[in-house]
């Protein structure tokens, strides 16, 4: 299993009302949801919609590990620059590895390693299509 | 059809960290949970489980139209009041007037009319089922 | 008081997880979330950036009425189009109607009158900054 | 520093539209507010008010660290008991264990382990207030 598979993919995100709190900062909870459309789009850019793979195959990927850690906090209207990066795979499972930057010098915001697993329409445990696996480039 | 069915039904709602924003009030967007929370709850204290009438009929309550008018804000630790009272009622649609209140002096923070329809399996407006009908105490 | 001081803006949203409801379909509370979006966008497609202009002024913006329908369901992974117009403006209020339209067809789905009002930093109503209502293209 | 200072809090919660996703189950990010409830609710119970808390030191809470194992999906109408747990703390940090069970069975839903550091004003960490630690059980 390599590390690394493929370069980091990156994605814009701009921090909006809802995305904040009472802190005055971004409610940590949602950088879940940023990462979450990073991995998003990072899959749909190697052509794999997630939605119509469910309708398709009955399965689909669901989160089973998350690992974050909070840096820096983001303000309202700040530019972020959010990044998916394979690092692991196996039959199963997916581990990616990401970061929110602040657009503006870079600054790393929060990291976060992330496991997502396939699971059939019962919500079970199920081998990863072969077709999504080739698309991510491994070699299986 | 009679004006206001049954009398408000009330249900409380602890404001937290996620129900915040950067303004330091509650998410304006946010009061929509509330009041689902309370018609939730005030439609299982009628017996009504939306979940498992789901899986019985196919078919679910969507909302189809919402007016907020926001008073006062809410802030981080505040304990509300929020309320949910049947208003008008036909085969496919009910009309639900709802309230948040700040529990202390019961100061009236956000009031609502919440128009919710039902549907079949395949989102197409559809009658209330009979049985949901009694439950909320009309007489059809 | 013009109508339709100037046209619709218009902003892409895509659908994601975090968006969606065990009906399938995008929660109807977070078109709230769509159209602050777009409102936002458009005010800084007009030089007005809120984060900035509360640290200078003290004050903002805060909704404080909105109405909407909800035509047809949005889903998982679907283009949007979002759109934000100025109807009608006031010394401390403006008036918007915003529309959600998939980009395919252009299908509305959702519609919304919005009002927002100026507060000062004690969330009293206070006139819009001048500055601010030139931006809007309005003649006072 | 000792193991597990207290006995773990409970705090029950029920899953309502707004938690779930189109995969028909709870969105994973929502475990992170459940979470936070149950120790916002856990800090109260011990007198510890964020808000006043705030407003007095001028300092808070921020979450550091999450890292969370999703083991069942839980669903709509479901009743879960999230408890919190101090098991590790020094001058400007807490680690709190947390679970989400289900109520019927105890099913475990999802595990996780939080950070939480408390900053200043500025978001630079800080000494934890003496009165919060003295509140926490702990003997520093």
């Amino acid at each position: 299993m390599p590390e690394r598979v493929a370069p980091a993919f990156e994605w814009p995100v701009r921090v909006y009302w809802e995305d904040t709190d009472a802190g005055g900062i971004v409610f940590y909870a949602n950088y879940l949801k940023f990462f979450e459309r990073a991995r998003t789009e990072w899959l749909r850019s190697l052509g794999i919609e997630q939605g119509a793979l469910r309708q398709r195959t009955g399965g689909m990927f669901v989160v089973s590990q998350t690992a974050l850690q909070y840096l820096q906090p983001a303000r309202l209207d700040d530019e972020l620059i959010v990044t998916a990066a394979l690092v692991k795979y196996g039959r199963s499972s997916l581990w990616i590895e990401q970061q929110a930057r602040r657009k503006v010098c870079a600054t790393i915001l929060c990291e976060a390693s992330i496991r997502i697993g396939w699971v059939d329409a019962n919500f079970k445990p199920a081998r990863i299509p072969s077709c999504v696996l080739q698309r991510l480039g491994t070699s299986s």
